[in-house]
């Protein structure tokens, strides 16, 4: 049987996974991803690393190649990063020729959130669905978008950037040059802003408290301890997120009218926190989400994340949790190199 | 060579066109359609139409098939109208199967906005584009979008609503139950709405005239000429409007990174009212179309139409006026009707 190797190359952890074609997992690993050692050194230790792996599991079949999953904007058509964060220096380097021609396998590069996505389609929430995307919510909001099978890319690689589509026209500016995008209310990061500026005007206690034990550590996490209490502003700033997606979701389910929806990254976590607010949102704002998503087939998925409870409810149009948390771009990557090479 | 017949089967009119499979027009006729007579005379009419068409251009080639385009929501699955507004009584009844009975012919069954994009993706405004979306601004504001040449039509055949995505989350209610949709802003009805909102607020001398003037009759093309004049209030309706539609193409380029977006309809007449402030806002608001259309290729390409002029300026994203004006639709239905048979 076939199978491919999946990375995950973000800015502190290398992860690399073979992946069998029929979605078993054969051998996963993480390396600390030594980034300021230089690209060179991480491509050297990513490319040992895949070969070590690839040698490790030779007996289960042949590599049909490899698939990395990157956080930036690339230019999938040349293999080549365009915009990193994580990976100063990247730009305009061969990052995909380099790493086949030391591999001497097909490779494919991705956005870390088509990876994911890609990867959920395919194992995870929407397994089985024709048609779906997947709105990552992490330190910023990602997506991809799946159809056929296949991810939709765009015409330069850029789709699926969910994280800057307007909700508040005269909200606060992003470093997109946009603003009230999503991601200033529903990352991890716009929850920690809101946090301290609730604490900020003194309207808030028991997060003012929390900023202060925690010092630079206060994270999302914490505001969802405080809300999953009770605290009224930490549900709050949740409500917000919830209301933010639900509008979010309602352009899109108008927009693409896919199947399944996915949330995920690490926000995802809040899940009963922002959902109530996300539906009602959505139920209100997107006719075509009420004529494909009767209430009670809402109500039956809520809270459950399997594709065999989403075809159990049997809706036309689904919201579900991601189901593969971190590993949801690494198996992501390994099913674009598998669909590659065909 | 091959021919198709495509049908625009409005609320006053029926138009039927048969196009070679060169693109070449070789006939058209139209008729008025008489809803009130019931769904089986507008039938039995629709039939006869095509095939006086049929037999009038057989020396041309062979019928591949006939494309009908329908204001509404249509299951396309089933050939089946689900609502609309324009042709009472039609719901659940098997229009497609009903129609390739009579003709003999395979009958494809398109919403109105998706068959304009798909002849506009054909041989107008996107000619040669990978992929495209159209946004059609009547009386509503509808849509279509054409990836790698197909429709994507979404999991039930309610893609493209661009009309309700949300702009302003607190505007005023549409009757799809969302608040501050696209229509609420840049259908014709919403400009004529905003008119007379001035005309009664008394702040718009020249509007108040105009509505005195014209009665049950004022329109849209009224207030353009207004603007055209120089009135302010009228000139401000149109950017409001311009301002609503680079926001949601800031949505839509972030969210589908396309090659071309055209902007079709009635409405389109007033482009260089709403197209400074449309541009203005994309501009601001997509960081994927600042990176993708300089702005000397916006330039170079404002105002005009052909796909000559798109690669000449060579934007990776362009936004552009239709060109095929109310023959899209018919163009398009043909055009859906040939790939259908392929």
């Amino acid at each position: 049987m076939r199978y491919a190797v999946g990375v995950d190359l973000g800015g502190t952890n290398l992860r690399v996974a073979a992946v069998r074609e029929d979605g078993e997992m054969l051998r996963q690993v993480r390396c600390g991803t030594q980034v300021e050692r230089g690209r060179d050194a991480v491509i050297d230790e990513m490319a040992a690393a895949v070969r070590q792996l690839a040698d490790e599991v030779s007996a289960a079949g042949t590599l049909a190649g490899v698939g990395i999953g990157v956080a930036g904007i690339l230019d999938a058509h040349n293999g080549t990063v365009r915009e990193a964060p994580n990976l100063p220096g990247w730009e305009e380097y061969p990052v995909r020729a380099e790493i086949e021609r030391r591999l001497g396998s097909p490779v494919v590069l991705e956005n870390d959130a088509n990876a994911a996505a890609a990867g959920e389609a395919w194992l995870g929430a929407a397994r089985g669905a024709g048609s779906m995307a997947m709105i990552t919510l992490g330190t910023g909001v990602g997506g991809g978008i799946v159809l056929g099978g296949r991810i939709w890319p765009g015409s330069r690689g850029m789709a699926g950037e969910f994280g800057h589509v307007v909700i508040f026209p005269e909200g606060p500016r992003c470093n997109c040059g946009n603003r009230g995008c999503v991601e200033q209310y529903a990352s991890a990061s716009a929850v920690v802003r809101a946090a301290r500026e609730w604490a900020a005007r003194g309207e808030a206690a028991a997060i003012a408290r929390e900023i202060e034990r925690r010092g630079a550590e206060f994270s999302a996490k914490n505001i969802y301890e405080l809300a999953a209490a009770g605290d009224g502003p930490s549900r709050e700033i949740f409500r917000r997120a919830g209301e933010t997606l639900g509008i979010l979701l309602a352009d899109l389910v108008n927009v693409l009218n896919l199947e399944v929806y996915v949330i995920g990254g690490g926000m995802a976590g809040a899940w009963e926190m922002f959902a109530p607010a996300m539906f009602a949102e959505l139920r209100t704002r997107s006719f075509v989400y009420k004529a494909t998503a009767p209430a009670d087939a809402e109500e039956a998925l809520r809270g459950e994340t399997s594709p065999e409870a989403r075809r159990a409810a049997a809706p036309a149009t689904a919201v579900v949790r991601a189901q593969l948390g971190p590993d949801a771009g690494l198996i992501g990557a390994a099913r674009l190199a598998m669909q590659a090479e065909k």
